[in-house]
């Protein structure tokens, strides 16, 4: 409430003061911003292509009649066969495409229109929500697969494609670090418009 | 940019005029914030019920031997018996606590104390992405237990356990329109504060 008070004055030299402040905090919220959306880009971007060109091929033997040897098969596992792991890879396709424009865009304007800025914020936000589902869908399957559920009778598959199983861990660690980027972009644009508001 | 120039300026009749349209917008923001967090904690609240008392017995005929007729054995199919509903149940009761907490809050607060409001707004940035990871997570092994995946052999259980599946539908959407309201919440706290920083 003093604050409000205060804001409501004419006090000349306090809000000239305050520009100054605000200006400081600017341009190190402006640097920040950049290094977050730069780190988002790339994570995100890993992240796709680390899970979309996941695929190994291994081969295993298959009983076809116990008084015969086992058959050598070849088995492959591609991160497209999975539902979740498409819509993993489209969100983070997604995020990191958003990532690279917002980055051109605050850069162009500079950051000083306030509207873009906000509009940018909101969309931000919806990378928050959409990569965090990925990282959801993606986890959930690879618990199954890694784990297997005796109750539904869905087997664990990672003990047989180990390394495939190693790179959707490694997609999904990249992605859980470009959505905490996105998510600390909300955060600082909130504390930035906090700042301003003050 | 018209906008800044004009807030540089010392015109008192102006700034009176953005005051009292400040306090007008102020009180709409509140009560959609009032609403919102009603909204998103009953939402929360009934997907966390509807999922976590989620259970369906079914007597399924089993062939133990081709020469015998099948054998009728009850088959129960609950929520926690997967770790991705587990993890939905608990997010959104997590979600829904929060909500009432933060509603206590801010209407103890009167939305006055500046430093709660941008606390409050963070944590409802972390419900964000603690539902939609959640909802991602159930929706993931959702569709894998309506489709099955022929390519690592998950057969699908929703032609056994429809009644079970359709109930999760039901807290699937319920928790999405509760993770839509924290949203538009976020959103709020961001336009709000664009205004005040105008």
């Amino acid at each position: 409430m003093d604050t409000q008070n205060y804001n409501g004055g004419t006090m000349e030299g306090g809000k000239r003061e305050k520009e100054v402040t605000g200006g400081g905090g600017g341009g190190g919220v402006r640097c920040s911003e950049f290094g977050l959306r730069v780190l988002a880009f790339a994570l995100t971007l890993a992240a796709a292509i680390v899970l979309g060109v996941d695929k190994q091929t291994k081969v295993v033997p298959v009983t076809v009649l116990s008084t015969l040897p086992p058959l050598n098969v070849p088995v492959t596992a591609k991160s497209h066969y999975l539902s979740a792991f498409v819509y993993f890879v489209v969100a983070n396709a997604i995020a990191c495409t958003y990532a690279a424009l917002s980055l051109v865009l605050t850069l162009a304007t500079k950051g000083g229109q306030k509207g873009l800025a906000l509009i940018i914020t909101i969309l931000d936000l919806v990378m928050v929500a959409l990569l965090f589902s990925g990282e959801g869908a993606a986890a959930a399957v690879g618990i199954i697969g890694y784990k297997g559920n005796s109750h539904v009778r869905w087997n664990k598959v990672c003990n047989v494609f180990e390394e495939f199983c190693h790179q959707t861990a490694a997609a999904l660690v990249l992605s859980l670090l470009g959505s905490v980027a996105f998510f600390l972009l909300v955060v600082l644009a909130a504390l930035n418009l906090h700042k301003k508001g003050k």
